[in-house]
């Protein structure tokens, strides 16, 4: 569990380079970071005259930590159950009868042990969506990181009421407020609603999130135009296609937070700049469930805000931003057949900034700026080979590095991974955890 | 330098499971695989009793050495000169004015600086095309790896007459085979012709080529269908698209290693099936520089034998075939929208006996098997945190892992990297120099 203290220590970094993804996306070269009670308080060319230690980090790039802006990081437990098949058998034969049996402590394990995947990439914020959320929330106090929760709430799927089910996600606020008090975490800790999908809730359930929301002020985080078989599907229900559908109740609006987003017809993509509607973008999973290709090019043409996100380790099969990234910048290149388009610099900003401006939380996190939040990410570019020759810092990350060159992750102005070391996971027991509930969980629904 | 020693020694690893990739595709969980003379002489469940010393491999994954099939290893020295650019940019404004300037030297430690990022990611065997090629032979011979060595052939951009072109060609064919014979390994080092491709070849040199190679029997390395430019190109010199081209002057049998294939129409699928030419897949390459994706799932149900490749660091940016393989995997599934094929076993052939099987080499290596060389991928799962859960080991090393697992690697029975650290490669001494070569090329250059 991580504390406070009272004292005033500024932690002084000295990279070779910094990417600050900032209003002017400097790249300081040379600079100092001075930290201090978690909070970046200087950036600059002289070392500060307080400085109680610098950390020399020489062939060092700093990059603002990752944030994962739609993801199900507790399907660890499910990595790899069943790969290559049709997203229903996937769905129905595999995933829901394991997910039927899940225990809460299962998802907190699976949890921590995600939230340790991540970290070794440098994620240090995503959102989530998931059952039992209140693990996940646990998981995130002890990792130290930070999240957005949404418990995932389907009045159809669950064949509860529209206030029942809603009532499920308030009971869920409630105590995730709580455990972020008690916890001291209440920068680390944040809510959301997650109305699951078009097709997952019904219109009265849709609804009452659209003017909690307005009410409270809390995002909405939801899966939308996924695949064809979900346009279809709302087509029939509604007369609408899934993106219409939500406009045609008021549903849309900057706090909307949606996922995939994969299936855009030309008269939407204005619906989608005008609601300022926050897009997040899942391309290896979109690839690997045969759900599309995403107009991201378009929508970022549009103006629209773009975030990268991994959607959990059952269907990517990893939560890693470097991966994503990569395939980010490469797919929609040769979709498209236009070399130019989605470069490294635009992917570094859909995984950090844009990830930060969709959760709202940009005055927070997202960039390397004074005032801002100390979660930041050390790549060591000579851990391997792929860091030589250097040139341009954002290429470089994005089309030759990797998750491996991630040396120590900050969040909160506190290494919670340094020199591949976890500060509060203790990694094989975990490890060890996760494999007993997956072989458990396997027997129970009888997978073999 | 390697020097076979004459005693017998057996090596013997004790793995937890064995990808065999032999012609059963067998998976062996707690074998014993035993080497002598750089040959793999045992696999059985039994501890072979002549064992001088057993190397216990738990939690690990055995798998045979990649096959890198297309590559341009030495060109790690222009890797991310600049990303994000039109094709003809790129090529006329960066790459080239680089390339005019390079010295033999200077590829020689591009090249060994590519074979030590090809290790740490598991390619044991490449084939390679570019300029001052005997400069990549040494590296290779050093190293301690294998490769199939193609001088690029072009008389038409280096507007040479066809006969002084080939002769080049020739002259290396000597020099390598007497560097072979020098430093005893001829089991190490292959040579192919390098026709450039349909449009920097004249149809004079073509035929030579084909000629030769059946005089001769040495394979031949060819670009082929990259782009539509290409495409539009021969179109326009020879009336014909670039494999009907080929076809139409009797160029195309099974020797044949055409690079990329990008660009097939449907009557072209027969031809390249009938000839039984040999694909090389580029999948990452293809899709940065925007050529286009490749109709790999017709060709593997034609039964045309692909194989993978990375077309080297300037393009990709990386010898990595786990990218490679993960790309190839999740591409084809979201651009066809079909979840299951080209699925994560068929993905790891691609990359192993494929490969081999594309160079021509199926009898030596490309799988794990008595009589086969040992030139084998030793991948530890508890590396991180990725290969846990774990359960079927393809989808797992395809989906989850990625080169960071990779612990050691194994050619011709010796470590040529063993936990992390290289044999025969001094990776420090190798980067400054490549940091050097590059920083000097862009000077004469004039590039900034």
């Amino acid at each position: 569990m991580l504390e406070y203290v009272s004292v005033l220590i500024m932690i002084v970094l000295h990279p070779s380079i910094i990417l600050t993804m900032d209003q002017q996306r400097r790249v300081l070269r040379d600079y100092f970071i001075g930290i201090e009670e978690g909070v970046i308080k200087y950036l600059g060319k002289e070392k500060p005259t307080d400085a109680e230690e610098v950390l020399e980090l020489p062939n060092r790039i700093i990059i603002p930590g990752f944030v994962d802006s739609h993801t199900h990081v507790a399907m660890t437990l499910l990595r790899g159950l069943k790969d290559d098949a049709d997203l229903m058998e996937w769905l129905q034969k595999y995933i829901l009868p394991m997910e039927m049996r899940l225990k809460s402590s299962d998802v907190y394990y699976g949890a921590l042990y995600g939230i340790a995947e991540m970290l070794c990439s440098g994620i240090t914020m995503f959102l989530d969506m998931y059952y039992h959320e209140i693990e996940i929330a646990k998981a995130v106090a002890d990792a130290g990181v930070r999240a957005m929760l949404s418990y995932g709430s389907a009045d159809v799927f669950f064949n509860r009421s529209p206030d029942e089910e809603f009532k499920i996600a308030e009971n869920f606020r409630t105590e995730l407020e709580n455990l972020a008090k008690t916890r001291n975490a209440e920068d680390r800790l944040f809510f959301a609603y997650g109305p699951h999908s078009p097709y997952g809730c019904t219109k009265e359930l849709l609804e009452i999130f659209k003017e909690k929301s307005k009410e409270t002020g809390y995002r909405i985080h939801i899966h939308l135009a996924e695949t064809l078989a979900e346009v279809q599907q709302v087509k029939e229900n509604t007369g609408y296609t899934p993106i219409e559908y939500l406009e045609s109740i008021g549903f849309l609006n900057e706090k909307v937070m949606a996922a995939h987003v994969v299936w855009v017809e030309e008269k939407e993509f204005d619906i989608l700049k005008r609601r300022r509607v926050n897009v997040l973008h899942n391309p290896i999973s979109n690839l690997k469930l045969a759900s599309g290709i995403a107009p991201v090019p378009r929508m970022l043409a549009e103006g629209i805000n773009v975030a990268l996100a991994t959607d959990g380790p059952a269907s990517n099969n990893r939560l890693d931003m470097f991966r994503e990234m990569h395939v980010a910048a490469i797919i929609h290149k040769g979709y498209n057949r236009d070399p130019k388009i989605v470069p490294a610099h635009t992917v570094l900003e859909m995984a950090t900034i844009n990830g930060a401006n969709a959760l709202g939380l940009d005055k927070m996190i997202g960039s390397i700026e004074v005032g801002k939040k100390a979660d930041l990410v050390v790549i060591n570019i000579h851990k391997g080979p792929h860091g030589t020759p250097i040139h341009d810092p954002y290429a470089m990350i994005v089309y030759a590095l990797d998750q491996s060159y991630v040396e120590s992750v900050m969040v909160d102005g506190k290494w919670v991974y340094k020199d591949g070391e976890y500060a509060n996971i203790d990694i094989d027991k975990i490890r060890e955890k996760v494999q007993e509930i997956r072989l458990r969980l396997m027997e129970e629904a009888g997978i073999t």
